[in-house]
């Protein structure tokens, strides 16, 4: 496995140098919306510690991260009334990775509606990404 | 969200009462083959402690898991020779959840080769499932 590239996107996010979506921030992990998201409400859980993907992340960082996961996810669910989600992650490009910063996609589901494709290059519209943004933060 | 129904197959597993393709075992979680795998060496780690899904899951539980589902997969990734994986959760029927105890997918990604759908009613061969459990067992 390639080590880690500190060039990478969500680092340039994480260091600010690059606007987001914010919902949720503390000192481990930053939660953003995906700009290219599969459904409504699509968040992104990113570590703030560095590492490629789960194969080379550290122990303790996954363990603090994972409750955070969850709160997120609650909110996600309460905010937009989806009828369930998937968590996702995905380990190097023939798995689907497309950044290489450890991050958790958090995807609501809604009843008929089928999930869209991963990083299919359709870029939501930024006023609802921020409504969004809003209503998921709230609902923390 | 119903609450937790333990006649589920998993808690069922976890009795002893159902054969499973034990790959590890401890007090915190079972990993076991996927009867139905979406991709060879399709990994399934269930916390002990139960919960319907992610929503509902006690976040110490979560904590406890998460660096155990890293060293699964991580031998999953070494005894298969994998290009890659995906870590995947369903919570609640509309986003895929045909077992209602919380359990995380470790799908390996085949460079070329498509994950098969979830819960396909394809049934793996069982003398295939063994040998599977026992070299990622012992890559562990």
């Amino acid at each position: 496995m390639p080590a880690y590239d500190p060039s990478n996107i969500f680092a340039k996010i994480l260091a600010g140098d690059i606007p987001s979506h914010k919902v949720y921030e503390d000192a481990d992990v930053l939660a953003i919306m995906d700009v290219f998201p599969q459904s409504r409400g699509h968040l992104l859980v990113i570590p703030k510690a560095p590492s490629r993907n789960l194969l080379d992340a550290d122990p303790t960082v996954l363990s603090a991260v994972i409750p955070k996961v969850q709160k997120l996810a609650q909110a996600v669910m309460k905010a937009t009334g989806a009828d369930g989600f998937r968590l996702v992650q995905f380990n190097e490009a023939p798995a689907g990775q497309t950044v290489f910063h450890l991050h958790f996609h958090i995807m609501p589901v809604y009843e008929g509606t089928e999930l869209g494709r991963h990083a299919s290059g359709q870029k939501a519209d930024d006023a609802d990404l921020a409504a969004l943004a809003k209503s998921i933060a709230a609902a923390l």
